[in-house]
């Protein structure tokens, strides 16, 4: 499907099938030439060609497959591939990394997974740069606030290209940016990762209240406390000036704590209305990332001497099975 | 209905009978022996005492009248009282004050108006500085996040109470908390004030855009561009040191912009869905504090020198009578 300007423009390539990547896949192909996708599913490369939208995520989307390079082949899509974005829940990132057997070190590689990558407790770029050798200033991110839902409705949203590398972040930036989605670009690939993942579980904390009773007025006390709690953490992590108030931060916190799209804030209603964790689970069908940033944050947090009550509130709920009631009125005499 | 314990303990007394006032009322009375209260309408007045209900707001709340001064006598309430605590419409402060022959500079009084006083365009703490000689070291705010409604249904809250001295903080603090209420306190008359007036004009700010059919992404976008305004806005007028993302500032934003129980985003929404301001105003049979805050915020403003995109998208959908999607398209253009 390559044409002959391939060797002339660089070539960005999403990998992933789900609902995050085929919205990328459609924000990109609205004013790229061409965009390469990876799937793991066969099946699901040949329903995208045949009718032009994704079997299983974001349905309703309909797909511009003439300019998509839809493939299984992994190496073959980074090899012809400058700009790699990965997009895929964290817990399958090392599992779709060995479907590859060539280098990616030469790549740029950014980032929609906001997420920690399990058994390593790193975020994704310094697992790629520690494993996959690639240097960080080749590293970056791609941050919302952004439910894929509602690009699948063109509403409009902005995206933030992050990487140490002006340059990354700026042809980044410009290649997602389109009639409904503004960009702006950062530097802080740590800050703005860390915060993905953090909002997860603020938003599940949000749910879990939300679940047990808990009204407007609490919430947003929670979410201010939330903001405070992913600043000290971030600082800690990595020291460097950062607005926590801007759109990759707490915008991200806040879409995900107060929208009706948020799976997480589902997944800890659920929780909050007496589900077990077992049964939320199967009961969405689906995996809510801030289920495992929870248990991943905790490990991170050990090397780091930063109080965070809310995540611990989660922690205590999710993986010590402690009653969601108790622990939130014990949280709840900790905010201000 | 004085008892014995009068010159022992400070009296406090709230001034106003809307639905705030009486959430307040609610709240003294659970900790507090007694509490004062002044309506300006005699049948409420009357309609309080015989059924324990206020016949206009709040309605199912229960109170306990034998702990609560009603009265429409305001020279005598004040004569009373220790603490005032003023609860009205920022646009009937004036009025009501006119009722008043005995000097209040002895006073502590206590703002929990949020608004800027019409005509004067200072807030509440100012204007009762300069025309009525209550020294600023006497002057309070109490701040949410709070809605009223939340309260008449127990639901946990949490209240600042803001002077710069630190006893009468303290001791408002104390005086607030019960049950499902938590309290704490701060020196920032100004920022706290200030924040309360500004986020009724996001509130409505993401009420239009709700209207105009902008989703979930935009407004968790919107909200932290809000707090950003907030914050620059709040350091021109009154530069001290003070965290923005505390609940006193980003946690009142977020209930006001995000809480189905506020009317100055349903307000919004209904001009965003196309109502004009005039018919927006008579369907909803009150006024949305945000309407007025949108006109005075622009003329504080005039001596700072501090770019506030929102309030100025607002103030030309309001008061210019320029067409809404417009104004929110060129606004979102600014956003980041």
């Amino acid at each position: 499907m390559q044409n002959e300007d391939t060797d002339k423009k660089p070539y960005i390539s999403v990998i992933g099938g789900g609902s995050w990547a085929t919205a990328l896949v459609k924000i990109l192909s609205e004013t790229n030439d061409y965009v390469g996708w990876w799937m793991r599913d066969e099946e699901s490369v040949v329903h995208v060609k045949r009718y032009h939208h994704n079997p299983k995520y974001l349905t309703s989307i309909e797909l511009p497959t003439e300019k998509i390079d839809i493939t299984t082949d992994l190496d073959h899509l980074v090899g012809e591939s400058d700009y790699l974005i990965f997009a895929i829940p964290s817990a399958f990132l090392k599992p779709s990394l060995e479907h590859l057997s060539v280098p990616i070190s030469d790549k740029v590689i950014f980032s929609a997974i906001k997420g920690i990558v399990p058994d390593e407790n790193v975020i994704v770029g310094e697992f790629l740069n520690q494993n996959y050798n690639v240097p960080i200033e080749n590293i970056g991110v791609i941050m919302g606030p952004c439910h894929a839902e509602e690009v699948a409705l063109e509403r409009l949203s902005y995206l933030t290209a992050a990487s140490q590398t002006k340059e990354h972040a700026k042809f980044m930036a410009k290649s997602l940016a389109c009639d409904f989605i503004k960009t702006s670009t950062s530097d802080d690939i740590y800050g703005t990762e860390y915060a993905a993942v953090l909002k997860n579980i603020y938003s599940l904390a949000a749910g879990i209240c939300h679940g047990l009773g808990y009204g407007d007025n609490f919430q947003a006390v929670l979410v201010s406390n939330a903001t405070r709690e992913m600043k000290k953490f971030i600082k800690a992590v990595h020291p460097i000036k950062r607005d926590i108030t801007g759109s990759a931060y707490l915008g991200d916190l806040l879409v995900t704590a107060y929208s009706q799209f948020s799976r997480n804030r589902l997944f800890g209603t659920m929780i909050g209305k007496g589900y077990t964790v077992r049964s939320a689970m199967l009961e969405m069908n689906m995996v809510a990332e801030g289920y495992y940033a929870t248990k991943l944050i905790k490990s991170v947090k050990r090397d780091y001497e930063v109080k965070m009550p809310i995540s611990n509130a989660v922690y205590k709920i999710l993986y010590e099975g402690k009653n969601p009631r108790k622990v939130m009125a014990a949280l709840a005499e900790k905010l201000s």
